[in-house]
C-alpha cells in the first residue's frame, strides 16, 4: 500500500491550512432530483488558483528543506498546477520556474505570471516538456515537483476529501475525476482512513480512458491520442496512483463529451457556480449512468473553476 | 420614518429562515486590488429560487392571516419575484395566481410552474398586467402582494442586510442595486439599525436612473424609457421606497451598460459564480468611480444569479 499514512494526510492538512481556503459544500435538490440521490458538491473551484491543485502545490513545497527549496522549485504544467505552485513558491519566498508549452492559454500564462512564476516555453510534447525541464533543472538546480506522480502532492489532494467527509456524515460513495491520478489517489486514501464504509468512485472522459483500461485490465496501459474537451484530464495516469487505485478505489466509470457539457452547464444553471468541463465529468458519469446508483449520499469533488468565458462549450 | 421597525424586520428574519438559505460571503483579493477597496458579497445568487426575491415574497406570503391567505395570492412579475411567490405560496399551501407577460422568458415560465404557480398572461405592458390581475382578484379573491411597494416584502428583504452585517463586523458602507426599491429600502433600514456608522449607497443603471435623479430632485420621478441590459432593474421605484430612501440612503451612483457587462465578467471570473447582469451593478458603480472611495469594508449585495447561459452579454 502507499506510504502516504493517515499521518501524513493529517500532517499534510495542518500545513496548508493558513494558505488554503476551506471551501463549501453545495447542493441542489434540482440536480439530486436528476440524479437520483443526494449530492454533496465540495466546491474546489472556490479554492486558491481556482482549483485542488492548491492542496498538492502548497503542500509540495512546504515540506522542502530549506536546503531542497534554496534553489527554488520547477515543474511542467499547462494549467492550474502551474499556477499552483508558481503561488505555493510565492508564499515561501522561493523562485518557481514553469515549463508551459507555448499553445497555453493566455490566462493561464498570466495567472503564472501574476504570482511570480518564472514561465519557460517549450513545444507542446511530452517529450519537449521533459527536455526543457531537465535543462531548466541542470541550469538552475531548482527542485523538480511532479504534478501528481509524487507522495507530497497525493497528500495534500487527499485534504479535500478529509473536509467533505468531516462537512458531510454518511457519505455512501465519494466520486472525482482521473487525469494523472494525484487527486483520485489522495481521496481514495483519505476515504479508506475516514470513511471507510464509502465507496470511491472514479469518473473519466471516454475520450481519455486510460484509467478505465488500465483498472479493468489491472496493468498499467498508458493514454495515447487522448481527446476530451477536459482539458484538466488528458495526462496518462502517474504509476504510483495506478497502484493506490487497485488497492482503493472501487470503480472507474466513463462519460460521454456531451454529457460532460450538459452537465457542466447544469451546475452553473443549478448551483450558480462556475466549473471547468473536468470538473463536471463526475457529474456527467452520474448522469449518464443507466443502471440505478447504489449509493444515496455521494460526494462530489468539483475540481476547479478556471474556463474561457469567451468559449463556452454549449455556444460552439 | 418607515413602518418597518427593528422588531418587524427581527421577526421577518425568524419567520422565513426555515424556508432560505443564509448565504455565504464571498471575497476577492483581486477584485479588492481593482476597486482599491475590501469588498464582501453577500451571495443572494444561491438563494432560493435563484435570487433575494426569496426573503420578501416568503414574509409577505407568511405573515397573512389564514382568511387573508385563503384563496391563495397573487403578483404580476416577469421575473424572480413570480418564481419567489409561487414557492412561498406552495410552502404554505395555497394558490399562487401570477401575471406575467407573455413575452418573459421560457426558463421564468417554466421556473414559476415548477413550483405550482398558476400562470395568466398578459401584454407587456404595466397597464395590461393591472388590468389582468384585477380580473384575476376578481375572479378569484386572490391576496394581492405588490413585488416591492409593500411593508412585508421590505422587511423580508431587509434580512439579507442582517446577515450580512451579521457575519461581516466593521463595514464602513453597504451598496445594493435599485430598482423597484424594496432591497434598497430594507438594506437601508437594516443598516440603519445595526450598523449605523456605514453609509448606504445605491447603484442604478444609467440607462434605468429614475432613482438617481428622484434622489438629486428629492422629487418623485418615476421611471420611462428604461433601457438596460439589468432587467431586473426596468421597473419604477416605488413610492414608500423612494421615501425610506430620502431618509436612510446616501448616495446614489449610476453606472455604464459597459461597465456592468464587465462587473459581470469579473464576478464570474474570479469569484466563480453565476450572477445576472442586474447583480453586477453594484460593482460596475464602484469600478467606474473615479474618485477614491471613502469606505474601506464595503458590503455588496449580489441579488441574483437567474441568467440565460445562451445569451451571455460579452458574446453577443
Amino acid at each position: 500500500m502507499s506510504e502516504v499514512s493517515p499521518a501524513i494526510i493529517r500532517a499534510a492538512h495542518r500545513r496548508i491550512a493558513p494558505f488554503i481556503h476551506r471551501t463549501p459544500v453545495l447542493t441542489s435538490a434540482r440536480i439530486d432530483a436528476i440524479v437520483g440521490a443526494q449530492l454533496f458538491f465540495k466546491c474546489e473551484n472556490f479554492q486558491k488558483v481556482g482549483a485542488f491543485k492548491a492542496r498538492g502545490a502548497f503542500n509540495a513545497v512546504l515540506s522542502l528543506s530549506d536546503a531542497e527549496a534554496a534553489a527554488g522549485v520547477t515543474t511542467h504544467s499547462s494549467g492550474n498546477h502551474a499556477a499552483a505552485v508558481a503561488l505555493a513558491a510565492c508564499s515561501r519566498g522561493i523562485a518557481a520556474h514553469i515549463v508551459m508549452p507555448s499553445n497555453s492559454s493566455q490566462a493561464k500564462k498570466d495567472a503564472v505570471a501574476a504570482y511570480g512564476g518564472l514561465i519557460s516555453f517549450c513545444e507542446p510534447t511530452l517529450e519537449a516538456r521533459e527536455a526543457v525541464s531537465a535543462e531548466v533543472i541542470a541550469r538552475t538546480g531548482a527542485y523538480f515537483l511532479h504534478p501528481y506522480d509524487n507522495d507530497a502532492v497525493i497528500a495534500g489532494q487527499a485534504t479535500a476529501a478529509v473536509e467533505l467527509i468531516e462537512d458531510v456524515k454518511g457519505l455512501d460513495a465519494i466520486i472525482c475525476p482521473v487525469g494523472g491520478g494525484g487527486l483520485l489517489a489522495g481521496t481514495a486514501l483519505a476515504t479508506r482512513w475516514l470513511e471507510p464504509d464509502a465507496r470511491v468512485i472514479a469518473a473519466e472522459p471516454a475520450g481519455a480512458d486510460d484509467a478505465w483500461r488500465s483498472f479493468n485490465a489491472r496493468a498499467f496501459l498508458p493514454q495515447t491520442g487522448a481527446r476530451t474537451i477536459a482539458d484538466g484530464l488528458l495526462t496518462s495516469l502517474g504509476q504510483r496512483n495506478f497502484a493506490i487505485m487497485l488497492e482503493a478505489v472501487d470503480a472507474v466509470i466513463t462519460t460521454s463529451e456531451a454529457a460532460i457539457i450538459e452537465a457542466m452547464r447544469v451546475i452553473w444553471q443549478s448551483l450558480k457556480i462556475v466549473v471547468e468541463p473536468s470538473a463536471a465529468v463526475s457529474l456527467a458519469a452520474l448522469m449518464e449512468q443507466t443502471s440505478p446508483i447504489a449509493a444515496q449520499r455521494i460526494g462530489v469533488i468539483l475540481t476547479g473553476g478556471n474556463v474561457d468565458l469567451d468559449r463556452l462549450p454549449w455556444m460552439v
